[in-house]
C-alpha cells in the first residue's frame, strides 16, 4: 500500500513529505497508523549527520501514537483497532535482560533496529522503487508504519493522540529516570539540570514521588515561570552564581547536597556539576542528555569513594510494555502534565517548522498530526 | 603515662620508636592498650608525603586491636577489659549521615580527625616535649592510644588479636564492599582488578554471598594460587590478553560482563577497565583503590546511560560498630579466612620491615605485636 511520510533523504537537509510504498506486516509484525507523533532532539541529531549510526534514507520519528491496523502471523497482544504507543526500546519479555529484571534495555531486536530494518533484515519501506530505513524501529514520521509486535505499548482508547505520543518519548524519559532509575524517595532534594522538556518532565516526576526540595539549573531565566507551575522550588542560574560556583551554590541550597540529580542537557561539563553537587555519602546522580559522539565524563575518584553515584539512564528506566500504559493512565488522572508542553501542534506538511522551533528554542515540543 | 610508639617525624623517613607521653582520656574518650596492629598502604602513602592531607610528626597505624584501659567520664558503652578494634571511620548513630541509613560515613568527629587531633581539638600525644598528631583518629602505631568512644568497636574476648586486627581495615573493606556497597547477589559474575590484600578479601566476600564466575584481574601470575584459595574461579592477566583486550576478554569470559567489578589498584586506567567490563543494563563498578592525589578517572557517558552504574567505597560501607563485631564472629566461625593472609608478624621494633616487606612485594599483610 501507499502512505505519506516525511523522509529525510540526506544528512543536514529539511525532510521532504512523499507518497511512498509500505508493506505489510510479516509474522509478529504489526502495521500501525500513526495518528500523531512529536519532534524530538534525537530525530533533530540524527538528521544533523552527527549521530555516527544514522542512516539515510530513512523516515524518522519514534515517539508517536496511533492505531493497529492489521497484525501479521502470531500477533497475539494486538488486534486491529487497539490504540498504541511504539516503543524504540522494546519489551520482549524473553531476552537475558528481560528476564534479568534489572533493565528496560531489551536486547530482542537490537542487531537489526540499528541497521535501520525489521527484524528479518529487511524494510517495509520503499520511495520512488528505492529501499529507505526504518529509524529507531518506529518511523512515526510515517501516517502508517510497521513495527514488531514486542515494540507496541497497548494503551487506553480515550486518551488523545496529539499529546500522548508525547509518552512515547520525552514524558516516560524525564519522569522514568526519577521512579525507576533514580528512584527518588519522598523528602528528598532534587537538582535538574536544563529546564528543557525533558527537565521539566523530570521536575513534575520529583513531585509526584514527593520530592522536597527541586531545584532547576538554566541558562535562561526564561524558563523559571514554566519550571515552577511543574513543581521547581528553587533555581540557580549558572550565569549569575558563576560557572565555577555552581556546585558549591547548590551544596548550600540543598544543606550538603543533592540526594539525586539528573543531566538533561547532553554536556560533560554539566554531567561533572550534576555528580559533584550529590550529597556525600548517598547522592545519586543520572545522566539523561545525550552528549556528542566521543565526548567523555570525568571526575575525581574520591568523588566515588566518598558515596557518591553515578549512573545513567535510557527511556527512563521504563519498560515499555508494562509502564508506557500506566503512565498514560497518570496523564488521564491528572497526576501528570503533557498539554503545556505541547507549544505546537502542525500537520505533516509542516514538519520541517517543528525542527526549526526547536532549534530557535521557541518550542518545548511540537507535535505532528496526520 | 608514658608508651612506646613508633613516631613518624617527617615524610619520607623510617618510623622510630620512642618512647612518649600520652594524656589520659577526656570526657567521651577511651584509653586502649593496642596489642597488635596492621600496616596497611595507606599508612605508607601519607608516610612517602603523597598524602596532601599528612601531618608530622605523628603517629600513625589504622588497623588494630586491643584492650580498654580506661574510660573517660560519660562513656556508658564500654568497660575497662573489653575488647575493641579502632575504627577510623566512627559511628556515632546521630549525625545526619549515620540517620540517613545511606551511608558509612559518619561525620560527627571529620573535621577535627583530618586535623590530626581529637574532638576537643589538641592531641593526646607528646614526644621530647612538642606535640604530636594522631592518625586517621586511630594511631595505632603506639602501644596504647585515646580514642572517641564512637570510634571503637567492641569485640569478642575469644578472637585473637594479631588476626582480628586486620579487621580493621583491609578484611572490612573487601569483604564490605561485596555485602555493603556492591550488594552481590547469589550467582552474580564478580570481577575483580588487583589480587593484592584488598582484592583477595573482595573474592572471599564474593564466595561467600554465592557469586558465581569470580575473575581475578592482575599482572602477576604469582597471585593466582592464594587467590584460588580465597575463591577465584578464573583470571586474567593483562599482560598476556593485552592491556586494550582486558574489557573484552572479560565480557567474553563473563557471558556479557561483569554483574558487579571491584577495582582494588587505585589506578584510574584500571578504574576505566573495571567500569567498562561491567554488563550493559546493570553492571556496577566499585572503586576501592585510592588513586594518586590529582588524579581523574573517564569513561564515556553512553557506558552509564545504557545502564552501567560507577560507585565507590571506603571501609567497605561499614558501620563500624555495628559491623566490625559480626566480622570477627565470621572469622571466628570460619565463615571468613584471615591466618593465611597476615604473611609476616613482627615487634613493634622492626615496624619499618613492615613498610620495606610491603614495597617489595613480598609481604600480603604485616601485623606488629606489642
Amino acid at each position: 500500500m501507499k502512505t505519506r511520510a516525511a523522509v529525510a533523504w540526506k544528512a543536514g537537509a529539511p525532510l521532504t513529505v512523499e507518497t511512498i510504498e509500505i508493506g505489510g506486516p510479516k509474522p509478529g509484525e504489526v502495521l500501525v497508523e500513526i495518528m500523531a507523533t512529536g519532534v524530538c532532539h534525537t530525530d533533530a541529531y540524527t538528521l544533523s549527520g552527527a549521530d555516527p549510526e544514522g542512516l539515510f534514507p530513512a523516515i524518522l520519528g519514534h515517539e508517536g501514537a496511533g492505531i493497529v491496523r492489521e497484525v501479521g502471523a502470531g500477533v497475539t497482544s494486538l488486534k486491529p483497532g487497539d490504540h498504541v504507543i511504539p516503543l524504540y526500546t522494546p519489551e520482549c519479555r524473553q531476552c537475558k535482560t528481560c528476564l534479568s529484571q534489572r533493565s528496560n534495555l531489551c536486547t530482542a531486536i537490537r542487531a537489526t533496529q540499528g541497521k535501520g530494518v525489521m527484524p528479518d533484515g529487511t524494510s517495509r519501506f520503499a520511495c520512488d522503487g528505492g529501499e529507505v530505513f526504518h529509524y529507531m524501529g518506529c518511523s512515526t514520521f510515517s501516517n502508517f508504519t510497521v513495527l514488531p509486535e514486542i515494540a507496541l505499548a497497548k494503551v487506553r482508547e480515550d486518551a488523545p493522540f496529539d499529546k500522548i505520543c508525547y509518552i512515547g518519548c520525552g514524558v516516560t524519559t524525564g519522569i522514568g529516570a526519577v521512579i525507576n532509575t533514580a528512584k527518588v524517595w519522598p523528602g528528598a532534594n532534587v537538582v535538574v539540570f536544563g529546564l528543557g522538556g525533558i527537565g521539566l518532565n523530570v521536575i513534575q516526576g520529583a513531585r509526584m514521588v514527593g520530592a522536597d526540595k527541586i531545584v532547576g539549573v538554566d541558562l535562561n531565566p526564561a524558563k523559571v515561570e514554566m519550571a515552577k507551575k511543574f513543581g521547581m522550588t528553587h533555581f540557580v542560574n549558572p550565569a549569575e552564581v558563576g560557572h565555577d560556583k555552581v556546585v558549591q551554590a547548590i551544596v548550600d541550597l540543598t544543606g550538603g547536597g543533592a540526594d539525586f540529580s539528573f543531566e538533561c542537557i547532553g554536556l560533560p561539563v554539566t554531567m561533572r556539576q550534576a555528580l559533584e553537587c550529590c550529597h556525600r555519602g548517598w547522592g545519586e546522580s543520572i545522566i539523561i542528555g545525550v552528549a556528542a559522539s566521543g565526548q567523555e565524563i570525568s571526575t575525581r575518584p574520591f568523588q566515588l569513594v566518598t558515596g557518591r553515584v553515578w549512573k545513567g539512564t535510557a527511556f527512563g528506566g521504563a519498560r515499555g510494555r508494562t509502564d508506557v500504559p500506566k503512565i498514560v493512565d497518570w496523564y488521564m488522572e491528572g497526576k501528570i502534565e503533557i498539554d503545556s508542553l505541547i507549544t505546537h501542534t502542525m500537520p505533516l506538511d509542516e514538519i520541517n517548522t517543528a525542527f526549526d522551533l526547536m532549534h530557535e528554542g521557541k518550542s518545548i515540543r511540537s507535535v505532528v498530526t496526520f
